[in-house]
């Protein structure tokens, strides 16, 4: 049997924990497996003095990961610290200039200097894996990097983060407010006290960066992705969703198009009767539309400790299974210095069917009026109703207009026509829709 | 950049053709992403004159694929023949033989004679790759033999016949017949002149098996695999399904119990509102259980020439982004000698719910003989009722049972007791409920 593999783990929280857990628990089937032990040897944390109920005898520790990075005999370096820059950042650069192999669970490392650290990596024939930054235990990196070599990707889309996912599920299931089902979601567990990050798709449009440079070959830029949280969602939009056959979810979506690629993360519209519609609660799922393979989706635990745990295995053990300093894949999916510049298609340029919901007074020529709107515009209407569900005579009616694919340009012209009229009460109420 | 990966393709139908023209036309990309240009410079197919519309200047030709494996001076054959034995067999041998790559997408062979080539391909230090054996273009393998490793699976089930997916899901949204169904499909080409080996489960068990070996590290085993085709489904089941919350979709399922590995191939009902019953038509979607990770879905297209190609393809890019002679992934997901014998289950010890459906005489008492029949075997009932929508005045009438959890064994005694009475009309349709 070949040396053993000899890693370093930064960062105990509870993913760190889960894996030393796993690593110990389940050596001697790892060896087998991988055709050599797995030994931790190092770790780092911020507080040595924690119980964290795991048995670190004979384990190094140091006091900060770059530290550990730069003086621990390690084969490879385990960054489960998180942060787009800071102690992380500097730990992975000093572990690559010494050609330690890195494997990071770090989507804000990635998607802020994924395409330099990646360079470094191949320099010094490291591996950078990073399967846990995207969609937890879902296997999405791998997908793309490795099983869709040769194939053209025109699409990727999907639910990457499960505490919206679990919010819109809870709406629509039981009835219940955005605000009512977020306080649920924190009390879980599943939403941090500050949650928006996770609510206005932050942390949707870091996952959705990562991906889009394995699918499409551009380098990561995850500034400026047109980003839509769900806090305005409201239980209406929810119910005549489901009247129009239609299911809410916020989805990331990348897409290459003439002007070059989409990038957005919103409250979408899916079929309430496609396979992404049924994916409830926190889970996480991801579509890859590729003209060779064709569509491809792949549904899993998008987060916790072990689901995570299990995708720094993966990477840690693909590593164990290769010979030490073997440089095999392409960290972003093709050399990094390959990667072509990122061009970013406008968002009014974007062309899809959209859901509106406007609140107006109960008084003659309302529908006449919107309608004309929406014409002068060149925008086809698929249906315009007035919804039955909250209607109460010469109160405030709520009418639902459904269009069939346009512009996003001409939809906010109109929409901004009909704000300038007197008739509506509130805010209109715009959702995408999505093919899928 | 390193020498090129010399590789010569054995059988050149259509995901053979799909293959070459791929590999020819994105060339300068492939060698790119994989650090290395990949060339075709042998073939081996049945007739040499028929016209492919390939360019195949320039590539040597054998007449037989094992000719080729001896002879051509490649790094990757390329087994796209078919077949358990035969050819196919001999020409996978010969290459190992000389230490010489291998990726195939022969299900059969390997479901026979997988854990022997393991053996041989590990031995000789060679890989031996095979994502296209099992449901298409979804990378489920290496999902199993990398991405997993460390999990404990303890079940996997999955739609991976799309020719039977597409017959049940046309019998369900047009009310046609399964005969009917069938028809449509072979005009399609969808389904073989003799369909015998799709409808009937076989191939399924196929896939089942290998999928088996690599979730448990057992053996690989086909035979006796528990088999039941769809050809006796009937439009009122599928009726029926549909009123109780299921539908039904023919399922390989392979699950750890305690008497053994329980592999099954059977038409099956799901819930209406999970993923999988969603997986619609030629479409095929595995799942996987395991302990670290949780559940893992995946759905992509089961079958066709572009994405069977594109999983050669993918398996050939893994060899290509590696240096030639370095052995990194076990072939079956551990050391082929590792793995552990084959311990069935039986069938009768399958637990589960039953749905069964009896047509029986219009006459007094049947409800409480059925229904005592039942006790009697110690199965609890959840429901059972007159299927009102088959229900004629005085003609047979339709009588739905839904069991809760029970033991094969029990439903086949009572089934036995119910038959041996003189109310049912015909066969008695027994069909097993799977929690998604």
């Amino acid at each position: 049997m070949a040396d053993s593999l000899r890693i370093g783990i930064a960062g105990l929280g509870t993913v760190g924990s889960s894996l030393v857990r796993i690593l110990q628990q389940r050596s001697k089937e790892l060896a087998i497996t991988c055709g050599r032990a797995i030994e931790i040897i190092a770790v780092s944390a911020r507080d040595r003095s924690r119980d964290r109920g795991l048995d670190l005898a004979g384990i190094t520790w140091f006091d900060t990961p770059e530290d550990m990075a730069k003086k621990a005999e390690i084969d490879v370096f385990v960054e489960l610290v998180g942060g787009a820059s800071g102690a992380a950042e500097k730990a992975v650069r000093a572990a690559l200039a010494r050609g330690i192999h890195v494997v990071t669970a770090n989507k804000a490392l990635l998607a802020k200097h994924g395409v330099e650290l990646a360079v470094m990596a191949e320099e010094k024939g490291a591996l950078l894996n990073f399967e846990a930054a995207v969609a937890g235990g879902i296997p999405i990196i791998k997908a793309l990097r490795e099983s869709l070599t040769g194939n053209h990707v025109s699409r990727i889309y999907g639910i990457m983060n499960g505490t919206c996912n679990y919010i819109l599920t809870k709406m629509e299931k039981e009835g219940l407010s955005f605000e009512a089902c977020l306080k649920e979601a924190q009390r879980l567990g599943y939403a941090e006290a500050d949650p928006a990050f996770d609510i206005e798709g932050n942390d949707t449009a870091h996952k959705l960066a990562i991906l889009t440079t394995l699918a499409f070959g551009s380098k990561i830029s995850a500034d400026d992705i047109y980003l839509e949280g769900i806090s305005n969602i409201t239980i209406e939009d929810i119910q005549a969703a489901s009247d129009l056959g239609y299911r809410i979810k916020l989805l990331g979506v990348a897409h290459v198009t003439e002007s070059g690629i989409e990038q957005r993360v919103h409250p979408t519209m899916v079929p309430l009767d496609s396979v992404i519609a049924q994916v409830d609660g926190v889970t996480n799922a991801v579509a890859v539309e590729s003209d060779i393979l064709g569509e491809l989706l792949m549904v899993g635990p998008g987060a916790g400790g072990n689901a995570t745990a299990s995708a720094v295995l993966g990477d840690i053990a693909d590593i164990a299974k290769s010979r030490p300093g073997v440089q095999q894949v392409p960290v972003l999916g093709r050399p990094a210095k390959s990667l072509s510049e990122y061009r970013r298609a406008k968002m009014k340029s974007h062309e899809g069917g959209y859901f509106i919901r406007l609140t107006v007074k109960d008084k003659a020529g309302v529908f006449a009026s919107i309608a004309t709107r929406m014409a002068e515009n060149n925008i086809s209407l698929e249906s315009i109703v007035q919804h039955s569900r909250v209607h109460t005579e010469g109160g405030p009616q709520t009418i639902i207009l459904v269009t069939h694919a346009t512009m996003e340009d001409a939809i906010r012209k109109a929409v901004k026509a009909i704000k300038s009229e007197k008739y509506l009460v509130n805010e209109p109420q715009v959702i995408r829709i999505e093919r899928t």
